[in-house]
């Protein structure tokens, strides 16, 4: 059973169907799971194999195309009629003959579909070269469309209920975030914490339990705090320390995000003021947003807020996220950055991310938000500044 | 500072590079994580933007290239110089205008390989046909070939400090699946039981912490048991449900996976018979597995030795495996089926996973393994049998 009202599935065909239409696209291949999932509930890990969702511009169901021992998982996950269930052999994984991509072609071939122009995630994992030219060989005279942001797009507006899923995800992220705090002190190995940080991120609250996280918990220490995605190693944590956490939540892959900075022991008077500049900067950004302006006035508006100080952020300062699976959370839409300008609409949700990575150290605090009709909302409710132990 | 001696990557180096020679690659490009890994050391989450490795055939050391955030955790992972460490500029990241490929075109045209051979990974993922037509358009003079599997099969045949590390995995998995077992009972929350299998395959044992493993825990219980590749819910446990528990311990980013089976109750008579076959099959084809023998041998075994029973497989019963990171474990080269030539050899490592899923249940039990100088050895020490609660 899909985790949404079978109208919400098809509120959001209508939506990917009108820019189909306006893309001269009749047929789209969704191969990120995230794409998979929205448009057909599936969830599963099985986005190692080749698997996708096809959308048809004039057939009402999506068609879910997967491994035959995880059609099951389709038919459990989906909102799909049995017959919209397709499942390969298992030779055709990891072949160096076959592709699955034959056997989806095969089902374009019988709902005669071979003359039609097909979209594509050009550059999405989980799509490769070889998988678009087996499309080519089979469907000679269908025409391959770009549709990569085709759902994302989509996707980057949120329902009111996959806004409350956010929102149970940041209870979740909430709780994990004040257990990697408790947990990380002098002599204590990082991956006993991070241990820690996983078991609060999927017990979740005594409400629910939360699922994985489509980034693992990105905490390093001390001199691996300068570069932005180490994990955990042996070490023990020593006085002097800084150590990063950007940890999520998750509730039906639904995300919330957070990154805080711990010191333990007496901080530099440098971090101190990163610090400072970096909350206050954060602070006022968050108080400018609203609907209507764009994500590069929004960096511009971050940027000015730090103009006085010696931070700099050369990297963008956030992005668009929500549903996803590994290896990231972010929706690779918009981007809190100069040259972008997507317009701000309600039900919209960012996760900025101002982080400072130096050559000896970093410093991050981050807030996820959505957009609201006059302004915006955190998701979190967790102090902002440097914590100290 | 990487994880193994230098000498071992230029020994890796050496193989790659006899294999580019006969394959006519000059510059061999290894996009996934794994591959790029295997020749720089590099350890980072951050797969989900692009990079790489380049490997030269007339060149000592590789070169890395990434993002600019990433480029201290290569200082920090890698073996190389800093000279061949490259970072390319945050507008590169997801950008409709610009590519990180570009950016990498630009370091082969630097260094004069313009009209080179290049080897790239044709079906992995990280990999995206966006990325080759970038290459293909900075240089029209290069000829492209597919070398997906290049890397994989160097890698199939582990050191000696690679069996190392994945035994190191493999005393975590004991104690994870120990855990998952103890965990699970009827009124416990799946997703309790899944905190405690992930804390305890993070924090490991008292000599070494875990790593995240390539597969989230896939612990489906109940009719979600007739599928492959789900994991857990908010649901309760329940008189009756069976479990299965695919999970793993990693090292390094070495795997062990291990799969098991428990049912809370009395099972079924044909639940017990199923476990019987399968296990007992299991017993037959390790004993029969050697050295010089080919893959598909192994599975014929299997399948006769499960013949006089009503146990039907028709998927592989089995794969090489290692250093990973998500969302597989396997290597996507040698594979337990027919058809598949792959002679064994000692210290190759195969997870052998005989899983069967039925219409309203599954059971499996499997077991990791290498091939020694004239038999195979198991990674894990645990009991092969249904687990009854």
């Amino acid at each position: 059973m899909a985790i949404f009202e079978v109208s919400e599935y098809k509120n959001r065909l209508k939506k990917i169907k009108e820019r189909m239409d306006k893309a001269g696209i009749q047929v789209l291949l969704a191969t990120h799971p995230a794409n998979l999932n929205y448009v057909t509930g599936y969830d599963g890990w099985s986005f190692y194999v080749h698997q996708g969702g096809l959308v048809f511009i004039d057939r009402e169901e999506p068609i879910w195309f997967g491994r035959e021992q995880d059609r099951n998982g389709a038919r459990i996950t989906t909102w799909l009629k049995e017959e919209n269930i397709y499942g390969y052999q298992d030779d055709y994984v990891q072949s160096l003959t076959k592709h699955p991509m034959d056997y989806m072609s095969d089902i374009l071939k019988n709902l005669g579909y071979e003359k039609a122009q097909i979209g594509v995630e050009m550059d999405n994992y989980y799509f490769t070269p070889r998988a678009l030219n087996s499309i080519k060989d089979n469907l000679p005279n269908v025409k391959i469309i770009d549709a990569n942001r085709l759902i994302p797009l989509v996707r980057q507006v949120k329902s009111n209920q996959e806004i409350e899923y956010m929102k149970m995800a940041s209870r979740i992220v909430e709780k994990t975030m004040e257990t990697a705090i408790d947990a990380i002190d002098q002599g204590v190995r990082e991956g006993d914490a991070a241990a820690e940080v996983y078991k609060a991120q999927i017990s979740g609250t005594k409400d629910f339990t939360g699922d994985y996280t489509a980034i693992a918990p990105i905490m390093p220490s001390a001199e691996r705090t300068s570069t932005a995605h180490l994990t955990w190693t042996d070490r023990k944590y020593k006085m002097g320390d800084v150590v990063l956490l950007e940890l999520a939540g998750s509730k039906h892959k639904y995300h919330a995000p957070l990154s805080r900075t711990l010191f333990i022991g007496d901080p530099s008077d440098e971090l101190i003021e990163i610090a400072k500049v970096v909350v206050n900067g954060l602070n006022q950004t968050l108080a400018f947003i609203e609907p209507g302006i764009t994500c590069e006035e929004v960096e511009e508006k971050w940027r000015k807020s730090i103009a006085s100080s010696k931070v700099v952020k050369e990297s963008r300062v956030g992005y668009s996220y929500g549903l996803n699976y590994p290896p990231d959370w972010g929706e690779h839409t918009a981007s809190l950055r100069p040259g972008d300008k997507t317009i701000l609409k309600p039900n919209m949700t960012f996760h900025f991310m101002p982080g400072i990575w130096l050559d000896k150290f970093g410093f991050e605090n981050s807030e996820p938000f959505f957009i609201t009709e006059n302004g915006c909302e955190t998701f979190v409710d967790f102090p902002r500044k440097l914590f100290i132990k």
